[in-house]
């Protein structure tokens, strides 16, 4: 596996690779791997010859210093995991490199930045739509991989791709879970051995959403019990519970198979995110 | 010499002529060429194994109704002309093909994009970035090409390249300008004979400020001259003259090699700009 933290050398490395007709799957990270992760690098495997792993805790994608800086980093783990799922690049950069100097750059995506994690972290999408765009420019990926757990993640980069033309054919993959139904994240390093337990609460809660919808049952209601059931637990803070349509992520009027429901929270001092397509 | 209006055969053609290692020299217009363009056109050639021009009015950098409606469009004539210049690839796209649903981004650049054009042509910078965008999207060029009459836009776009890392080296091109002073714009089809004449002052105002600073004058007094002289002509209105460094745009405190002087108003219904880099 070859590991790159500069941007000039990465180039040329891929550049020889594209000439020679190689195909790039990108995975865009920010460390702390696990096996969400790795099913991001399974997936670009198989449909690509080569696959870039980027490794970085992006600073401007961040509206809370505290969550930054306690942001789990784990280079050495990550690089093990990464040459034994057969990855072929790591591209981990500093800051300096990523950021030649402050940015003063900002993305304003209208509806799709300010809902959901928009409204409860301002500016966040801006500083993700900033780095993806430099790492689409710096990789030029045939494909690039996210999980389905940033599900509102995946919108706002569509819709970048889509607006500045960005010719990477971008994929989703499936959320990856715990036997406790956690879905797995990086952040879920940072909670102790009873926030584990409390965190299951998230999917729970959209589990027992989705069942009571398919029911019959508004959504005030349902909203009022996944209330109370994440407010059962004195640890956990539920953010928002919301219900919205796949693909504009307006709020549905009727469940249907376009129908996500999503969920944040704190468990702890720890925010977590979690989603459920409803079918 | 090749002519696209769409997207996809365009990309073909370009990647096919990258995988023979051919360089490719972009020249962003909106058509209704003069001079100024073919030296772009022309800077491009000595550089470039292929020279792409595009051309297409672009509606989501204006923000006035009129002046977009009103812009001059000579489709025949510019492929005459782009021919004549041995021009390799036209790209005229249609709004559909470019903005497939109607934009939603929005691109903040902190001051480079609120002072001078900014604060008169509020939204243009965004559009120009967005469209920018799109063009080094689709083309993927070694160069880019811009003419200095549009300095603050070629400032927007250094830093747009910047900051999204965009692989592209750009190169700024001088002022190509009449016998008379004029600086060649398309928007100078729009005058009358006698405005032609009156449009000079915009000219002849940097001339005499630049004059005038170069003396030891300071900058309160040349501003007042340059309105009077402005004034003096009844069709003319004086938008802004501001005097800033040529790397940051902010206002210059001392005149030196690193001064731009920039100037806009109208004459008549048609607003022109003009600079003129202090030596």
């Amino acid at each position: 596996m070859e590991i790159f933290n500069e941007i000039k050398p990465l180039r040329a490395f891929l550049t020889a690779q594209k000439k020679l007709g190689r195909s790039i799957g990108l995975v865009p990270t920010m460390g702390a791997l696990h096996h969400g992760h790795l099913e991001l690098i399974r997936s670009s495997r198989k449909e690509n010859d080569l696959t870039v792993c980027s490794i970085y805790v992006n600073p401007t994608q961040f509206n809370n210093a505290n969550d930054l800086e306690k942001y789990p980093r784990t280079l050495a783990t990550d690089t093990a995991l990464l040459t034994e799922a057969g990855c072929d690049v790591i591209f981990a950069p500093a800051n300096t490199e990523m950021y030649a100097s402050p940015s003063q750059l900002h993305f304003d995506m209208g509806h799709l930045d300010k809902i959901l994690e928009g409204e409860f972290r301002p500016g966040h999408f801006s500083g993700v739509a900033l780095v993806v765009s430099k790492l689409f420019n710096i990789v030029a990926p045939t494909r690039a991989y996210f999980g389905q757990k940033d599900f509102q993640q995946y919108k706002v980069i569509t819709h970048l791709v889509n607006e500045l033309m960005f010719d990477i054919e971008l994929k989703s993959v499936p959320i990856v879970r715990e036997a406790s139904g956690l879905a797995m994240s990086s952040r879920n390093q940072r909670l102790n051995h009873e926030e584990t337990g409390y965190a299951t609460v998230f999917y729970r809660s959209l589990l027992l959403a989705k069942d009571l919808l398919n029911k019959g049952e508004s959504i005030i209601p349902v909203r009022e019990k996944v209330k109370q059931l994440c407010e059962s637990f004195p640890a956990v803070r539920l953010e928002y519970f919301e219900w919205v349509d796949t693909v504009n992520l307006k709020p549905a009027e009727n469940v249907s198979s376009q129908t996500i429901l999503l969920i944040a929270g704190y468990v702890g001092e720890v925010r977590l995110i979690d989603n459920l397509i409803v079918e």
